[in-house]
């Protein structure tokens, strides 16, 4: 057929659940809840569907979800977008970047991505005709490496992609951090696509730093997030973007020929829903209360934990447990013991092994538990 | 910020259905229905959300789906399809098009459209960096010209989109048109993306000609269509592609870094629902009568009405009516008789005017009465 893109196969989420699936092992892989949603949300999507909420909505998305996110931001960071014109919903966060991509990167353009990166960063850069500038994490903490990112600028520099909390290391930039990235970029026109898709899920009394909190980055950015990994249902594929109009302008170009407009029913759901702010607001806590669940279970095994600061995500040094190599041992953590990780070098261009695995710990009590038991055989 | 596409502006669809809320006119520009679906289909999805199906399903769909949809095809146009490797969901049969774009046309390549064409094709080519090739339908009949796509052929076009029933011309291929593409590509190496999303909506004993039927053509085609046209629900925005395991596997190469998947509740309702055909066989019935209704009222006035053989669409020319050009006239025609239409030129690259404008009779008979009510004046 002559592909494209030659360098990509199944992302490794299919991959591994399909392997739990048919291993029957408790899926602490790909990151989804494995519980239910608040029901007060699935009764609003029946009441939108009956109200005939079924056509298609206006193409940058309904009204009153543009304007309940940008009432969001406002409360939250401090910045005010207009709904009109500077908010769009999109199908998932996923679908949000590569519109992004798609509409401010040209042929030979750069973009740095920060690695470990999620994984549809790079081939959508690709897509678009750019060319990748991979810059570390800082190797052991993933702190993002300033003099690295400055020494990756150049004239042909279009955008830099960053994520915080990140994912799949878990940490959460701080103010500082965002400052020195503010200040990086203050003499270029690069424009930042900021993936902050956990932003509600941030730990230990720490607060989510929003490049919408910083001037200098909301003038430049756009601001992807999610109402999937918010509110507990990844399946409905509803997320968005918030940058400056003359941004979106060129956003929604792309975005009405990509997906042209996003669930209906799904987003007065949304908008009703978020009129209340406490789901929300209470997720951090209610998702550390899981993470330090799981991480006393894994305390008693000979994994070594990584700090997790925010995601709903917990990353492990096998090193002490196994030989093998992080794909390697994924595949013999699911068949052996039960349990399914991710890799973290399906998160390199070069498969880059570290000896470190991801668990997402998005899961019932009983799962999180039934999990432990089975990694105390390690 | 430096566009990359600098000929595009809002989708007139958006322009129009803002136009007519605006100025309360009956509403026949943007194609979709005003009536409701069958409420058993908006059970199946509260029934699918309380049976907790809320997270990312597959990447390329629920099984059943998959399977359903090969089911179809299978019955209607005789070619079987692995719902495995052969079959993707899509968000909407405009994600299902651009993916494909994406997919496989590489910078320099070239892609035939035929105009007029629907108004993502133009804007996607140039996304993926390829260039575009306009081959005009036959002026005044909207057939398509072979000695004309023949001549358009050249070692580096690497597909064509074709689309029947054609959007906005309503003019429905025959077989032997589908017989000579599929003689003219056979030499060749071209793709075709085939845009069949009005398949369900063929005239007056007519049948839909499929590129599933042509082996020639099935074997280098990716088959686009919608459930939201089939099932009136143009808002849940799911669609699908039907292609060889070859074209498939490129194809899911980019559908999991553009929107890696679909939402799921409707994914399950689709599915439950699929299993009745009674919905889409009836369909062409049910929109003929439609037709047929609006065309008895335009008969009255001094519009002159082109064939609809399929689609939702009636194109009428409107030169003994008014000396405007097509836009014109549409902004007139809402403004002040209080009926929204989509003027034919938006589906041109040159703007081209030839006095033609189109109405969609997806209505309640009471709104497409309301309207010849209004267009009496003319
Ligand atoms: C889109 S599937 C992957 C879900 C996710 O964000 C992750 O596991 O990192
Ligand atoms: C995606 S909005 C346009 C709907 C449609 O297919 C049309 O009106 O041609």
């Amino acid at each position: 057929v002559g592909t494209k893109l030659p360098a990509v196969g199944t992302t490794i989420f299919t991959v591994m659940s399909a392997l739990a699936a048919e291993t029957q092992a408790v899926n602490l892989g790909q990151g989804f809840p494995d519980f239910h949603c608040d029901p007060k949300l699935l009764d609003a999507v029946t009441a939108a569907m009956a109200a005939g909420h079924n056509q298609y909505p206006p193409m940058p998305g309904i009204p009153a979800l543009r304007e309940a996110v940008a009432a969001k931001i406002a409360a939250l960071y401090g910045r005010s977008y207009s709904a009109a014109t500077e908010i769009t919903l999109t199908a998932g966060a996923t679908q949000a970047i590569i519109t992004a991509v798609l509409a401010i990167v040209r042929p030979g353009d750069e973009v740095i991505v920060l690695e470990p990166c999620y994984d549809s960063y790079v081939p959508n850069i690709e897509l678009a005709g750019g060319t990748v500038v991979r810059v570390p994490l800082t190797p052991g903490t993933f702190r993002p490496d300033f003099d690295k990112i400055g020494a990756a600028l150049s004239p042909r520099t279009r955008a830099i992609i960053v994520n915080t909390p990140h994912n799949p290391s878990a940490t959460v930039w701080t103010e500082a951090e965002m400052r020195q990235l503010e200040a990086l970029l203050a003499p270029t026109d690069v424009f930042v696509i900021s993936d902050e898709v956990y932003e509600h899920m941030v730990y230990d009394g720490a607060r989510h730093e929003s490049a919408a909190r910083f001037p200098g980055l909301a003038a430049r950015s756009f601001i992807v997030s999610s109402f999937g990994k918010t509110y507990h249902v990844t399946g409905w594929k509803v997320g968005y973007v918030a940058a400056p109009a003359s941004l979106t302008a060129e956003f929604r170009k792309v975005h009405q020929f990509n997906v042209f407009t996003v669930n209906t029913p799904m987003q007065h759901a949304l908008a009703s829903y978020m009129a209340d702010p406490a789901p929300y607001l209470d997720l951090s806590a209610f998702y550390q209360r899981k993470r330090d669940l799981f991480a006393e279970g894994l305390a008693r095994t000979r994994l070594k934990l990584l700090p997790s600061g925010g995601t709903y995500f917990q990353c492990v040094d096998i090193s002490e447990v196994s030989d093998l190599g992080e794909a390697d041992f994924c595949q013999w953590l699911t068949r052996e013991i039960g349990v399914a990780a991710i890799p973290l070098s399906a998160f390199y261009g070069n498969g880059f092994d570290q000896r470190v695995v991801r668990f997402c710990f998005a899961k019932k009590d009983e799962t999180l538990r039934h999990a432990i038991d089975r990694l105390a055989k390690l």
